[in-house]
């Protein structure tokens, strides 16, 4: 079904692992509700305690949920010896991020040896419509031992 | 001493309640340490809470500080009926965010009626010693009533 | 055919006006190939007078192109009257620029009155086939007289 | 002087000679002004034929030019048999581009064994004044043979 071919059968347990170690994920209530080849979705609800001055989510809240998605779908094409890091990443916010909950989802546009490039969406669902609201461009590095 | 003229003389009190409304900062224990014209600095204590999967602090942790802080710095050149919003932002990540607190520096590069254009450092605190782990270039737009 | 609906029934004669009107597309043998509501593409054929260091057409060439793609693909969404102009943007490079001729594709992501942000991608065609080299995600502002 | 030690003592004659074989700085009509361990700065002169259609450079142009300062400043440091390549920039255009001539200037903000991180910007000269119109924060990959 995906495009892309995973080294280590195991991946998808290795992410699991890995995002049950990332403290911030359990602050956020952030949970992985999709780990494939390449892409990898993580949900978290709405919660004041990670708003900014208006009420809606923060930008950093919805950049550190999309970011660890995007991570996470370079890491489903790694090794299983190597660990996945953000070089940088870009977003850009089109709409308030308004809802009950929200997705990060992130896809591996391109693997390479080192470099894996990804994007990512953040979207608000509110009374069941889901809206694309923030999306990401992400260079991620394969760390090998 | 400083390059920008406020148009609005409360600016700084304005800057402080609208941080007092960003819930995720209290989530994140920061806190407001400067609020000048054009700049504004934001810190915040290491948390196993706000980690990624190596302990570090998360990435969008670090982009979620220095994005207040970049957002604010913009802030105290609008004027005094004027709402802030990020547009988009980008961050390189040059080193793992180690240290026993962290401050998010925001400054603005040019103010504009609309488009303010911010740069952002992410400083870990070790014990005693400094170090830049993260840069942002930001873009912020003044949402005026 | 087009998710957008143009709110200038002119608009491809004002991109292609526009487009007659930039200096470095004429140096760099760059044409119009494509003009519909929120997506245009521009192609240009390979040139040693546009390489980088290794032969390669350069990243910034590239850039160039995809920039006035997402440009006029943002401008054929807004009202006679305005000008575009790029805010910003971020390319990522993910392949050697290796080809006979080269696509930029520029496509709007999300349309607003006065923030427009793009998506670009840049193409290679060797031997037939296409290879995406590059990607842009880019934020355009509405310039109003 | 510089706070960057660079580790071939002829850094400086394999950038000109780098710089020599990128056929579009000289259709551009750009030199070399300044090569130091971590700065490199490219001038070129206005010209039409390097415009966007208010008759002001091209976004693209200024980036191609700062992102070969940025490329270079970071080549500087590398070891002789290393070649660099662009992985991703981000630039922010703060002011048309109005002047007689132009710079691009590159510095290294943090320099890696793979990974550099620059930043860059572009310079508008009109009338002696000189004038900051652009603005990017690089990402450089060192490439072994």
């Amino acid at each position: 079904m995906s495009a892309f071919q995973p080294t280590d059968p195991n991946f998808a347990a290795r992410v699991r692992a890995s995002f049950a170690k990332q403290g911030v994920m359990a602050t956020f209530g952030a949970r992985l509700s999709k780990v494939e080849p390449g892409e990898v979705v993580i949900e978290f609800p709405f919660s004041l305690a990670l708003s900014q001055h208006n009420g809606y989510i923060h930008a950093g809240v919805m950049t550190t949920v999309v970011d660890s998605a995007c991570g996470y779908a370079a890491y489903t094409l790694m090794p299983a010896d190597a660990d996945v890091l953000s070089i940088e990443y870009k977003v850009n916010f089109m709409s308030p991020a308004v809802g009950e909950s929200f997705k990060g989802v992130g896809k591996v546009v391109k693997a390479g040896r080192t470099i894996t490039v990804c994007s990512g969406d953040v979207i608000a669902v509110a009374n069941g419509t889901e809206k694309v609201v923030a999306t990401m461009l992400a260079t991620m590095i394969a760390v090998r031992p």
